[in-house]
């Protein structure tokens, strides 16, 4: 009988791992996998509000204690499922514990700074669950792919997020990072739809085809982008995502897990409150 | 037979209506009334849900169009419901089209400027909802019952801010206000029931007994600032909320009805995206 798949089989070799240059690539995970379905897609949607309830309490406990922080960064290809994964897995989270904080093109003060400025300014606070949309990996990934980033700036540029991640993750911070691993026939489908419903075309780039022309420049830039920036206090996991709701159940499993690690318990009992009544 | 109640009955009168001084008191507003129930707790549910749905849709038609921005004030007494009202009306709302702002005591650099810096910072940009969770009333009340705001001194700060909200108001921003109105006695029965389960010991604090005691001047206090910010362009509404399920569906009502007022279309089909087929 095969081996139950588990999370860490997702999990991107963490950086400096075995003391060589990681051999890491997309090629090695199906898009269209679903390793943690639970057999259909109501039995996913099921599966995913058990999960979000459980989540609830454990973002009530992160809030009730303003001690620690959880980041959930989002990346993936356009069309790959960032929003729809955000609505659907925190769909029973109480909105009042959840930070979504979405990325777009710098504007031109934000690109007077360095890369990691105004993604600082939007880390967690204490008691917080951040969830960032898009990243400072749009940093790394396109810049690479359009040729305006040569190896050694890649490397330094790693090297910074590393750093950076180490300094929120030593001050109390969370983080789990996901890739929403899509195949280029699937985007296919997708874009196409969006421009076939008039009522999609908001959402539609025309620029988006161009990163699209780019598909496989794109998988190399994810592969050697997650294998530099995987490490123990911020791994990144990849998510097949061709199927939308076993998308959202094993992004939704990760974060569970990562919360049930933190073993969140309400404040205890306030002593100077015991017997008082309220006249 | 009695006429059905409207939700402008629970409008404060605007300010200078009438060129004289708003007589404008709480005590006309019955904090058990259920004018806008749907019959018991599990109709305003379903009710509630309904809504929900169509502020979704509402919601995503203003995220799309990237125009307008909708900005909803929660004020209340301790216990009024302020973070349940925010959980239960948004339960069906995107939250990528959602920000929760709470505001608590402030920080020493938001107490070196003025009283509506670090409110406008947080005014909704184009797309947005934002729900003010508290707000720059608090800088209104509080100072006016611990008696560290004279009568002057708070009508130059209603002045400042109703020109506050018309610079929002006219930039863009639709504005809409809520008192959620609780009984005395009400507010006793929550109190206790948080002193009584401790795991809830952490959302109470020994202060909110002081501000108890000041009951009375609070409501005075309350009836003083709304009668004097309550404006055609950010109207406040006293919103009954001893009943928890009444209070949900009555704001959620409210703001499903300010966003119909708004006529939101999704953005009109582009040309440039017709009969392209994705390769």
């Amino acid at each position: 009988m095969a081996r139950q798949p588990e999370l860490d089989d997702f999990r991107v070799p963490y950086f400096g791992d075995g003391k060589k240059k990681n051999k890491f690539s997309l090629d090695g995970f199906d898009p269209a996998a679903k390793p943690f379905s639970a057999g259909s897609k109501d039995a996913d949607k099921t599966r995913l509000s058990e999960i979000g309830a459980k989540l609830d309490i454990q973002q009530e406990r992160l809030h009730a204690q303003q001690q620690r922080r959880v980041l959930l960064v989002l990346q993936g290809m356009d069309t790959s499922g960032k929003d729809g994964t955000i609505r659907a897995v925190f769909h029973d989270v109480d909105p009042l514990g959840l930070r979504i904080v979405p990325f777009k093109a710098p504007t031109p003060v934000e690109m007077a700074h360095d890369f990691l400025w105004r993604v600082h300014s939007q880390a967690p606070a204490a008691g917080e669950l951040t969830v960032f949309n898009r990243s400072h990996y749009e940093d790394l990934l396109v810049p690479t792919v359009l040729g305006n980033l040569d190896a050694q700036a890649f490397e330094q540029r790693c090297h910074h997020i590393r750093q950076f991640e180490a300094l929120l993750a030593y001050s109390g911070t969370t983080i789990i990072k996901c890739m929403l691993h899509i195949s280029k026939d699937e985007q296919r489908v997708r874009l196409q739809a969006r421009i076939d419903d008039s009522t999609k075309h908001w959402k539609f780039d025309v620029a988006d085809l161009d990163a699209r022309k780019q598909w496989d420049r794109y998988q190399v830039a994810y592969g050697e982008a997650l294998a530099a920036t995987s490490t123990e206090y911020a791994p990144w996991y990849v998510i097949p995502a061709n199927s939308k709701t076993h998308r959202n159940v094993m992004v939704a499993e990760l974060l569970l897990r990562t919360f049930e690690a933190l073993k969140l318990e309400y404040p205890p009992a306030k002593e100077s409150l015991k017997g008082i009544k309220i006249v």
